[in-house]
């Protein structure tokens, strides 16, 4: 079950910049860094009251954030939300017909295991679902 | 001082088609209708933990959201954020330089005080601080 959003993705061309902008506007002091290759994305990531912001920054061109940055520009790339139970949501969404661009979690940032629903299916949302392992 | 996330704004085309898609994913049982004329949106919004998604569907095209799905299609529109102070928070945010769409607040839904700052200064994220009354 959906319990929770876990963070929002944002795609941009410049993670120090980006930062900088974004500092201003929520005065974080701390910022976590990490770069999660099986995405192809350098990440900026602070907290808003319980919510993670993800700054995210493409690695290459062809991955899936430097793709997003080629066709619409910089912006909100896709809500994460917490699942307690990601296989069993998985499951349930494939049966209710919705579209699964993950249909088995694969290994994201901050040690989760995540799968994403295709925007198709979901009003043009890139949603990802997450599970602490 | 912006404290949380109050609100994910999805701009739809067809708010009943998409409220049955969400409620197949987030199986909730309850949605609050509100009509914003002041925004010119037709809104459906249901809560995943603290935070409200609000479906708009934009009532008139030259609304800001029916020219966003004019331009951009269907997805995520903006994002709203709890402050305890919105004039001083706006106030604050000019003086760094972030260009600021409402300078003073306006009425939004739920009986907020909101305003929007532009994306141009945000990375690309159009971004609402709002006060309750």
């Amino acid at each position: 079950m959906l319990t929770s959003i876990n963070h929002i993705g944002i795609a941009v061309k410049d993670l120090e910049a980006s930062i900088e902008v974004f500092r201003k506007i929520f005065q974080f002091e701390n910022i976590h860094r990490e770069v999660v290759e099986e995405q192809g994305v350098s990440v900026g990531s602070f907290k808003v009251g319980d919510v993670l912001i993800e700054l995210t920054q493409p690695t290459r061109e062809d991955s899936p954030v430097g793709k997003f940055l080629e066709k619409k520009g910089e912006g909100i790339h896709h809500i994460g939300f917490n699942t307690d139970n990601i296989q069993g949501d998985l499951d349930r969404l494939k049966a209710e017909g919705v579209q699964l661009i993950n249909e088995v979690p694969r290994p994201g940032a901050h040690d989760m295991q995540i799968a994403f629903l295709h925007p198709k299916s979901t009003n043009g949302v890139l949603t990802e679902i997450c599970q602490h392992k």
